[in-house]
């Protein structure tokens, strides 16, 4: 049988979704979740890795298990297996041949920010502070640039593994909330696929947009000349969630 | 010279505001920075105390001290010594009859639910998860009975050693957002004062109201009889942010 989950993780004490040496991982949590549930060895695929400290609210995994158990209570059964900054949002029955990474279509990203003169505590877990005003029409102004198809090298970590650099942004959407002394501003990012490290990296060239630091010329090069000299910082993860992946085989999450 | 800070901190950590031997408080850990900065013991009064576990977005304070530094100041440098859940977000020279206690108009508290199948890791620090759907309307229905004048004696822990029980409840506000299969319940309570759990327990009067458990009846009768046995559960703190503190002699806030 192949399951399908929805998961929803604070990634503040992981060291990422992958199980590695040394480090405690969201995906090594789950594998003991299910092999507890299941009684075998389970391997679970997520639609991407997210890396140490980025969050997620709408992770999907998959897996495949001998044992036929109630689709319905696969959920509640792993999430009482499971530490409290984890939890199974759904659980699903899904055809042989979905796919947690080849069958997705789009996935949305959002990188979270507020400026404001002090920090904010009931903030700083899923968002990153700043202290200077942000020129909101030049942080919506930029977007464009990297819209449609492009090679996005420059955005990507050196140590990244990926066989092609070339993705598509489908979508970028600035949405701001302005509340006493500080601005909440979420970036919205879709794309069908992404490389590591390129939404905090977007996200830190966007600023340096807005902040005069570089000009549209700089964004349009680091896309054809693919130099990571022309882009701006990575930005830290713990502004990241991984909001939502879209499938076409699969609609009911 | 007297001062005033508004402060924002994350409660998980602590045992709430005032300080106690055998765990850590939030008082105590402003005290020290205080006493670092200008050099001199310092006593910093809150608008009152909030609870283990509970936060605070605009918690007002004020203190005395014999040094005159720049206000502006000394946020900043607050909070270079102060804990990430620890901020202050501004500070100001108060008039020397300010009090943050005696001076306070109303405070606003609000306590925030959110209904779904499961928990969600990245609302559970800020907010309590119930697992059945709300009566909305019920909930709303119900918040007319608690405003004006009361004795809240029923609604306030057997410890409290509050010379009056008698309290005006000034607005209830029930903000209610639905997304996917989420409902994020944020409600909002304005008052002159509130006893030690009154928020708490008026937010579980609210939903034993809100799911039929009882009628309009016992919270009418609660009041006037003073019977905590037919009040609702004092709902957990981790919901429970003290929001504002208004005063007619500093508006600067």
């Amino acid at each position: 049988m192949r399951y399908a989950l929805l998961v929803a993780y604070d990634g503040t004490n992981y060291g990422g979704w992958q199980i590695q040496n040394n480090t405690v991982t969201i995906q090594e949590k789950i594998t003991q979740a299910l092999t507890d549930l299941f009684k075998q060895d389970i391997k679970v695929v997520a639609s991407g890795r997210t890396d140490s400290g980025v969050h997620a609210a709408g992770q999907v995994c998959h897996f495949d298990a001998q044992k036929e158990i109630d689709p319905k209570k696969i959920a509640p059964a792993l999430n009482f297996r499971l530490p409290p900054d984890i939890s199974i949002l759904k659980s699903v029955l899904a055809p042989q041949n979905f796919d947690a990474v080849t069958s997705a279509k789009k996935k949305t990203y959002c990188y979270r920010l507020y400026t404001s003169n002090s920090r904010n505590p009931l903030k700083d877990r899923y968002a990153v502070h700043l202290k200077l005003p942000i020129n909101i029409e030049k942080l919506k102004e930029c977007t464009q640039y990297f819209l449609g198809e492009h090679d996005f090298k420059a955005y990507c970590a050196a140590r990244s593994t990926a066989k092609t650099t070339i993705r598509t942004v489908i979508a970028i959407d600035v949405v701001t909330t302005q509340k006493s002394n500080a601005t909440d501003i979420e970036i919205y990012v879709t794309g069908n696929g992404f490389l590591y490290n390129m939404v905090r990296t977007i996200v830190g060239t966007m600023l340096y947009y807005s902040a005069d630091i570089i000009t549209k010329e700089h964004i349009l090069r680091s896309l054809t000349e693919k130099n990571r000299d022309l882009v701006g910082k990575t930005m830290p993860p713990q502004g990241l969630t991984l909001e939502s992946v879209d499938y076409d085989n699969l609609v009911v999450f």
